[in-house]
């Protein structure tokens, strides 16, 4: 269980969120985050809307089932979880703010600071539900190296890892409610995993996915939740498509910056060419 | 045999150059050309460099080794190649333009009307001899569809297939030579075929990419070219990563543009938010 000097342990919790039941759920999350920190974990991520579910019918249930983002409600239960264990828990849930809804990710930290995102590109329904996100994709400085968050259908962007990878970061959570795609063979690594690895590749970040699993109003979810090391090699699961599961994984996050610089003549981020990207017509 | 109507039968070919042997590499690709036509391709996608090999010891060896672009030389075998057998030939060369090089790829249409791509993003010590690319990422019209270039590190930039997709890339030809990555377990998909998969996927592109095989003063090559749909789906390949070889996938790409529009909310270039991939710190 010992770790190295440098090293961080990142572990992700795979559940089954109950829709519409948001105390059972953070139980669930409670539950989790403890067999997170008795494995060794620094740093827990839990699946987007995680306290409530994902398949609102209307605005006025998401409205119902939201909560403000702070010392009370799930996210204060989980600032507590991450003082008792001391460690880091992102997780997601519906952010009321005011009238306006928001699908956030909440970092706790055990000091009791925290912070939100929200999540920027909206996927089908939600669009209905909740506001874009208006925060960007920022970056926390925590003592083992800098996160930063997206859920979901933000991980189809590559802007915002880059994003995140120009503002400093050197661990992406994301919290996820992946869903099948129409099409997809079995028995094949999800699409989700294999766009997670490209990007940690491509930007030399650790990416940590928390997915969720179960049937929720006819839809269904993935599960595969998946850490990937700063190269884009599965580091832990996919996990099973169909149960919960814990999955952690040590990274030395010092490697991620230094990853970036590729023998004497490369740099993944600074190689890149604004100038090349326009329009263009042979 | 016989493709329906709206299918383009994309080949690629894996070869093996050897290092300066011009004209024998030329006559290489010719036989791949052949062998591609007998098999139906409406386009047939060749490595970088496929006429020198790659390993230039320094610039004076890539300047003699280098030719124009045009009717003359490699390039003007390519366009008969492609009159004679009435298919689209991509292949990669190295290209003097004045006293100036480019690691370059050569669009031959069957009506003698050429494009070229000049390799944007140089890799290691190819910037002791090229130039970057001054022409972006050009998309060129044909009747099947439009087609784009890019070149090996070219493709760990998202923001070169973005520029395809949003100029209307239908396909994109991946003339390449990947090396093996530090690290790299045995047996896994290489990083590269990830990274097309990736790229495919998000932007609704069809991607092919011709690899060589091989080992050149001291550098390996490892194959695995790959035809990847637009949905990110391996339809061809990953080929062997040691001897040459022949893929060939039919693809419709009236589909790829029909593909980014998700559902009744959702598209995947246009729900980019550039308003949120600046800096941003928690």
């Amino acid at each position: 269980m010992a770790k190295e000097s440098g090293i961080t342990r990142i572990a992700v919790c795979q559940i089954e969120p109950v829709f519409g039941e948001v105390q059972r759920n953070a139980d669930t999350t409670l539950e989790a985050i403890a067999a997170a920190a008795a494995a060794g974990a620094d740093a827990v991520v839990l699946p987007e809307l995680a306290s409530t579910g994902y398949m609102f019918a209307n605005r006025a249930e998401a409205f119902e089932l939201s909560q403000e983002a702070g010392r009370h409600a799930v996210t204060g239960q989980w600032l507590r979880a991450a003082a008792e264990h001391q460690l880091i828990v992102v997780g997601g849930f519906a952010e009321r703010d005011g009238d306006v809804l928001y699908n956030a990710a909440f970092l706790a930290r055990p000091d009791g600071r925290w912070s939100v995102y929200r999540k920027v590109h909206l996927w089908d329904e939600e669009a209905l539900y909740f506001e874009p996100g208006n925060l960007g994709f920022p970056v926390v400085d925590l003592p083992f190296g800098r996160v930063g968050m997206m859920i979901c259908y933000d991980g189809w962007f590559p802007e915002a890892y880059r994003a995140l990878a120009d503002s400093g970061a050197d661990l992406v959570c994301v919290p996820t409610n992946w869903v099948p795609l129409e099409g997809h063979p079995d028995g094949q690594p999800a699409m989700a995993t294999v766009l997670v690895r490209a990007a940690a590749h491509v930007n030399g970040l650790v990416v940590a996915a928390a997915d969720r699993v179960g049937r929720e109003r006819g839809q269904d979810f993935i599960g595969q939740s998946v850490i990937v090391s700063h190269t884009g090699l599965v580091l832990a699961g996919p996990a099973s498509s169909t149960e919960p599961a814990l999955l952690w994984a040590d990274v030395n996050l010092g490697e991620t910056r230094r990853s970036r610089g590729w023998g004497r003549f490369n740099h993944l981020l600074a190689d890149r060419r604004p100038d090349a990207y326009g329009p263009s017509r042979a």
